[in-house]
């Protein structure tokens, strides 16, 4: 992490989710505090709750950040959200560990490095967007390879 | 909001901002809440800590999404987020009202549309970015353009 960088912020589009998943209340939560715990960041408070009709709306307030998912399980969508200030932490592999569990086939990510000082004195943040097909581990392309 | 548009989220990084307000917990409470009215937006959680040694994070779960502010007073910079996945609500007037109670003088945002579909029915987002000076008013403008 660069020294005039506070903090790194990933902005996920998820497609393709389990809607199973996407509207279970407990397995959201569980795989959001697996999430903290991989990412090793440490967990202050939860918040989950289902909106109308079934979507799933929860927080994970980490020390000086927070990792949330708000879940459309109709469309297999899900907007996920991982930011840390915690130069230690991996936030990274908290947004692996979302993407797997929820099983995303596909997902639109931006890093946003937050905080950055600007040459004038003041805050910006740059930003850096790609595309990940979450689900095509070795073996599918290996398999795909072979059709 | 667009038809296949699920949420608007606006990262905000706020520079110049009063130290004394960025690390008083009931203030950003107090301010975050009002913002949530403003912004017409339902609050179903709260949760504020001060970090280590004196900044303060906020979360506000509204339905559906969640505003959360994260501040460096020692820097006179925080970092907000406004992210409504609710099209009555008005994020814009939250962010406002935030930018003018932490009395930022300058403020990087970038407005993220959530939960865009693309051509191939896969989510994506949408980004633009901008500068803004909150607490230059057009007194403020009329009063240096006579210098």
């Amino acid at each position: 992490m660069n020294v005039h960088t506070l903090g790194y912020h990933y902005v996920v589009e998820a497609s393709g989710c389990d809607p199973e998943v996407l509207k279970d209340v407990g397995a959201l939560k569980r795989i959001l505090l697996k999430a903290a715990k991989v990412g090793e960041m440490d967990v202050r408070s939860t918040y989950f709750y289902r909106f109308s009709p079934h979507g799933v709306s929860g927080m994970v307030v980490v020390s000086g950040s927070h990792i949330s998912i708000h879940t459309w399980p109709e469309h297999g969508y899900a907007a996920i959200d991982v930011y840390t200030c915690d130069v230690s932490s991996k936030p990274e592999r908290a947004v692996e560990h979302i993407l797997k569990e929820i099983k995303a086939s596909y997902a639109h990510v931006t890093e946003i490095e937050r905080g950055v000082m600007d040459e004038d004195g003041t805050y910006t943040h740059v930003i850096l967007s790609w595309d990940e097909e979450p689900l095509e581990s070795g073996e599918d392309r290996a398999a795909k390879a072979q059709h």
